[in-house]
């Protein structure tokens, strides 16, 4: 069984690791893409709290995701593998739509963009950084399976699915009838629309990735909703039903699973040479501080 | 006021204009963004009929849409602003999500890419091509502002928008208990996200384009999700709240927004020799039967 932590970081105070239990206030058994400023004083909108936002960065095909409770009073705010070359976007919108954002979160150590997680750190100093404690990189905090991440009355459980790399995590809306429905679950580079992220860098492993998407993302209910940190075909959103009956990969036994990722021959990742380094350290490379375990992988 | 249309073609065979008249069914008051093929059987999806989903065409930015009524036996489908570049991926995603296609319909004659209506044609003869009358293009069927366009027990509701050219009209989820809310606005070129179309060719106005996003669009409730035709800074979706405060044009008086489309100094766009030719007959040029009307503009 993980061990369970739970992220309740009160919004004008943060600190870690507050045991406050979780306490569901509204009965909230379906979920909205949208839920403005008006949303509670709104018949239609009564008891609808997730605001979504999907956005895309185009040179590395990159989703982040903003996730807010915009039925709680302070409207707290999360973005899920942010870009640091659309980190002004992401900032003006969660400005525009009146929220304040608490977390700038990775699901891991990207080799193909820069994260934007520093840069907004250094735009709005009281957010805080998140990524796995097994990525082995530098954050405010630092996340294992089992541990909650919660804003306002919402939060994210985390999973570990590693395989693309050692410190590849998903992050899956929370379980219960005050919570979104259907759950989401965003992949990161482990599960991809028809797809999934390679297995030869950064402590990859095909074993390891089969294991992970089989074990932590199919055994998810059908409907849940794969959101991914990329697409390069243009598709948004899948779900568990749709991969486990027509992913090309992940839907063959883990012998021929493992022969496909073999053969792959990819070319060397353009970026991770300046990638990898700096996203050990949330992007940025000339922080004061030296990163904690940052030379050891 | 309109005059008033009802597309509900019988799914088995297709004829154009059927009276039947508008009989809900189920009550639906909220939207899903999956819905998926157990979903009736599943308590937590009961009356969630709309299957959803945005696609992306990278080199035109263009987003295709598309809508499905899952909870009807023969899943009846339709495709916005298909791109001729990526009709197999839609196709392939129709198949795969056991839906059957019967329109593949144009918010406009775009002019920066090919419309897929055609080449679904040639793969799916079945498929009905709609677009306006006002576009003087070639279609199946050629619809008016306050058509009904049904597919299943929902259906979309047509607004004439002109003003980024001639024929542009505004695709709106159905307004009714039993369709999805919030409304759901497909706004091709008219209205994009902190922006709109450009209004120097293909008969535009901007005096009249001012009109129509105010007076058909804007009008909506404010939750409307607002669908463009294209994005190029990433986002994927916005409101009818957010773009009557946000929008760096639309929010101008209507003097401010013209000077404004005057002096844009945008670049002769590079697709139009090819493209508005080619989508007058629905991107098909070589046709054997003369489109109606497509050597007047």
């Amino acid at each position: 069984m993980p061990r369970i932590h739970t992220l309740r970081l009160p919004l004008s105070n943060l600190s870690l690791f507050s045991s406050q239990s979780q306490k569901p206030r509204l009965n909230n058994n379906y979920r909205t893409m949208m839920n403005y400023t008006k949303a509670a004083s709104s018949q239609a909108f009564k008891n609808k709290k997730l605001l979504f936002r999907q956005l895309f960065e185009k040179d590395s095909s990159t989703y982040t995701y903003l996730l807010a409770d915009v039925a709680h009073p302070d409207k707290p705010a999360l973005l899920i593998d942010p870009v640091d070359k659309t980190v002004d976007r992401d900032l003006s919108l969660v400005k525009e739509l009146g929220l304040k954002l608490i977390y700038a979160i990775n699901t891991h150590v990207h080799a193909d963009h820069v994260t934007g997680t520093g840069l907004i750190k250094t735009k709005v100093p009281s957010v805080k950084s998140i990524i796995s404690k097994a990525s082995k990189s530098k954050a405010d905090l630092l996340i294992e399976a089992g541990d909650k991440i919660h804003f306002g009355d919402l939060f994210l459980e985390v999973r570990a699915t590693p395989g693309h790399t050692l410190g590849c995590v998903t992050y899956v809306t929370g379980d219960g009838s005050d919570q979104p429905q259907p759950r989401m679950a965003f992949t990161g580079d482990a599960l991809l629309i028809r797809g999934c992220g390679r297995t030869d860098f950064q402590g990859g492993s095909a074993h390891q990735l089969y294991q992970s998407v089989h074990s932590q993302i199919f055994s998810l209910p059908k409907e849940t909703l794969i959101y991914p940190a990329h697409d390069y075909r243009g598709f948004t959103v899948s779900t568990v039903g749709e991969e486990t009956q027509y992913n090309p990969r992940l839907t063959k036994d883990e012998e021929m699973f493992k022969s496909i990722m073999e053969n792959l021959n990819l070319p060397y990742p353009k970026m991770i040479d300046i990638a990898v380094p700096s996203n050990m350290v949330c992007g940025l490379q000339d922080l004061s501080v030296k990163p904690v375990d940052a030379s050891s992988n």
